[in-house]
């Protein structure tokens, strides 16, 4: 932590910084500089709230040199961690798997249909929400445990691994039993009590970045995961608030080397949030690959036109057929593979 | 709902959409226009989702029409709501209260000196979090249970009504035997389960707006409130994502008339984390009044200095004293009244 | 300037920012830390552009101290600055006026008539576009050289002062003619050009914010303009990009404060631009007051339902009646008085 | 334009609405439905201005059913317009330009350097800023004319067209006499009287996306150089406002699809302003091809820590050699092609 002074400081005032440094328990070291005078704390353990030290008179701004995470940094832990969802599905590595198919279950049918579709066009896991948070309490809310055992059924059909949303404590504790990841919203990226629930538990956690949260605090966010002891953690791009009413999302790319460089966590792309339409879903997961994303999460639904939800951004079976073939050479130009899915 | 057709839209497309709409159970309008056709859908209970309709070929956009909130609408109930959380301290009146105290619960001594100066100064509730959401697992998360006993000794002192937030299903449920009011936060405005958990409880809510929430997002979370059977819900605006250095966040005043025009529900203003900035929460406190809002959460503290969380936010007791002076001619300009506290 | 280096950089980067740094022509102070080491430049003159220190090996960060305005700024000149437009008319000191008119000069009448009525409302100025920038080229672009002299009959007639918008050079050596005040539209708030144009004449100017510049820019741009010998600048908020479908623009009075703290500038708002919906107008502009705006600019047109622009922001001029009459105590309350017109 | 009346409008409201219609001269046709009126307007030119009628009694929202913008229109021209601004240098085609050099001119050294080695490594296009718009006026703002005179001169012994930025009406006139193609900065996209004078000329035009600017408001810009008879207009993402400190834009390659959807103009990217940090530009400009970009803007210094202005985002020679090797196979992927300089 360094306190940048006023120029227009005085001694005393510095002086009263030092004093709250030494009285939180750290050393001041006061640097007067040809302008104006900064002080630095040492042995910050991360830990530090200096928010009333901002306050005090003669103080310009505080600036937190070390990054406020710990276990999720590529400081702390250099190489890639790897996410292993089911074998052969593994994250974070040279392979890049894609997870496809619909927004919700809807029936034994559709699941059952989506599932064998996406397989065959080379997905190696299933998306499906049993519980659905909608922004309408009025809208479709998802089948619940029935969906869960749907799911359970498409797995043993198809052998697709399975990711779906959890939203509460209870619903997660389920979920860890028929998934094999926790797929964590956009809008509970900061319900700090769930993600503390998923966090003691062994199953792996896919967390979506929040509608308008940043890097870092998608990041501490992932943090409360990891320091419950569960390090099997996969980050999500989706598109963040947009204030163009072109698209549903911005789809924001640029998250994908930033959050790379600053983690050792693998971080997947959802074109199909990220974009709203399915017009753009191929070219934006063209893209995140391009840009080096570890996998991909994309809709897909056996019939859009009758989905009960996000119909107008899931895509057609033949698209996403299409959309796998152009995704291989992209892959390889950057020395990478997509993942395909095992022999049955 | 209405669905607007490209210019080069055929009848076929045309008829596909009327189909469409007669396929979800309604009744379909096709209305031809000088340079593109139109589809209205009869019937529209505020339930439909058209996402599949908008991915039909020749269709340019779906327009919902009605708003997809129901309960909470000014056209549903006309007039205001009032929520009293304790005898005298009512929301949506003519009267503001003030509701005033430190961000965290720190000590019995900080607690019970906080609540002494800022019932002196005028305030009729107090503020204080038991159960703290923070960005980082490292960060001081409140005193939980132990805090909630100081919170009722004050009360017990002072006579304050007790406003502090539940962070989860099994807090709400403690929080509701402690507190006037139980605040859902910014960060879980979209948790769904925990929203459902405080409409099924009879005690006050006050939902604080998210960090990029849609005023319409901000209603239908209320919604899902009082769908539950809980109509006592108090909106709040506390700032939004700037990409603004200068500002932790952007105090969206707009909120406030736009939320009173579109719903009945009481909307108070929370200055301090709207600026982040101590020199600033004074003028956004006047501005807020004087914008309409029915009330104001406002950080003191007895000692900013040294508070545990948000000190550079805080009022000194001596500032906010000032402040509350400077409210009374504020309130009396447009005809309404800033609570005082009642004899003790 | 203060380069922050990486936890993991060698001595040998410390010792390559610091020849960098003795390269620029000053002079390098490296302090170690606990954690990392940070290296601070000494002599900074507020012209340093050090982004390819940030590429150098082990940076983790450039942290500019000093801010990068300088006339513009409260350290540069402590006591606000008086701008004088006309007799009687002073923004920056306790005074507030308000200029308010119509958006665009649509003929003699119209102009004329709107005149007439805000002066007997309170106004001080009146304002009204003869050059119009408009998103589209086939929207009404304004009157041009017509509307500026019909600008100055409505002055020869109510003695308001003129405030009215110059798009380019040329446009503004003309407004500079004819007008008490030349505004800058915040579409144009970084044209350099223009800035460096305006700040060659004597006339004062108000300097409008850009759709998304931050107070930063805002300061930097009124820079350009103090740099070239003009500084009788008038800073306006007039609402920023939201995600937020409900509002046009998102007011961000925070910036208020903000920019009276950094700066000696008068600061005023623009309530119209900064709702877009009539009926926020009256509420925001309270709000503005309160928050201690130096006056205020406001749409008000003689018939809002024939306006050929901005007609659904445009107050009636009873509702400007009214709302100068709840201002008075408003600017009272906080010490303030609202500019009366003088005698005629 | 259709008028969506409230719930609660009665019949005179309606017939209100149809006589504002008549009295601008169109044609009113109201359309009765279950919950709610609209009605539509006959005969919308594009031009027409309904906010007026926003604000009449009853009247809940306006929706512009038709785009406002015309001859960018890919309604208005079906197939892609192909700006070629040099010989072989075509956008717009299957073929995909890169365009990489110096954000300023320095020196005849350092532009006839950069031209050498960006040529070497495949680009077909020199950029340089001649005339440099800085947020603050004490920054480096390019060498001017003998800027331009540096800019020929590489042209001559490299052979590649030249793309430098006009920042007035006397700028483009010149930098129309040396370049092949005038830039439009991001600052002036809105600046209508330089985006006029362009129009007039029969250079092509490189226009950048504002910095909070809509898709829409990107083209409605584009429109007013078309609208003057100049239809060689190139359109750049180059980054827009982020509220995530962790870049200095967000790079929204959803605007991509979205603008070849929408219009017939061709559309590049530019990662180096899109991302601001050197390690992510590669990434980005791999993902802008995957995503369909028509070329590419890349920031490349023959010594970028010692360059003027950002240094920072510029690649080395070698990073930049290395990302063209990346980029063919990925072009290829989607059956397009970068752009290989002739023989010279």
């Amino acid at each position: 932590m360094l306190v940048v002074m006023q120029a227009t400081a005085s001694p005393a005032d510095v002086q009263r910084v030092c004093d709250a440094i030494s009285e939180m328990g750290y050393q001041p070291l006061p640097m007067p500089g040809a302008q104006l005078t900064t002080v630095g704390l040492i042995g910050n353990d991360r830990r530090v709230d200096g928010s009333h030290i901002e306050a005090l008179p003669g103080v310009a701004e505080i600036i937190y040199v070390s990054s406020p995470y710990k276990q999720v940094s590529r400081e702390w832990r250099p190489a890639n961690t790897l996410v292993t969802i089911a074998p052969g599905v593994t994250f974070g590595g040279s392979d890049v798997p894609v997870i496809a198919g619909p927004c919700s279950v809807e029936s034994e049918q559709q699941i059952i249909e989506a599932a064998h579709t996406v397989r065959a066009a080379g997905a190696v896991a299933l998306r499906g929400g049993a519980f659905k948070p909608r922004s309408s309490p009025y809208s479709f809310q998802g089948m619940g445990k029935e969906g869960l055992e749907l799911l359970r059924r498409a797995k043993a059909e198809t052998g697709l691994a399975i990711v779906t949303e959890a939203m509460d404590d209870e619903g997660a504790q389920l979920v860890a039993e028929y998934a094999d990841c926790i797929q964590i919203g956009a809008r509970n990226m900061q319900n700090y009590s769930l993600l503390k629930t998923v966090g003691k538990l062994r199953t792996p956690v896919m967390l979506k970045r929040g509608m308008a949260a940043t890097v870092q605090e998608l990041l501490l966010s992932a943090e409360y995961i990891l320091a419950e002891g569960n390090d099997q953690v996969i980050l999500c791009e989706r598109g963040v608030r947009t204030w163009d009413p072109s698209s549903r999302n911005m789809f924001d790319l640029n998250a994908i080397p930033a959050v790379k460089k600053a983690s050792h966590l693998p971080m997947i792309a959802d074109p199909s949030h990220g974009t709203g339409v399915r017009d753009r879903v191929g070219p934006m997961a063209r893209a995140a690959v391009a840009a080096g994303a570890d996998g991909l999460l994309i809709e897909v639904h056996p019939d859009p036109n009758r989905a009960l939800s996000d119909g107008a951004q899931s895509l057609f079976p033949q698209q996403f057929t299409e959309l796998m073939g152009e995704l291989v050479p992209i892959a390889a130009a950057i020395g990478r593979r997509i993942t395909t899915p095992g022999a049955r």
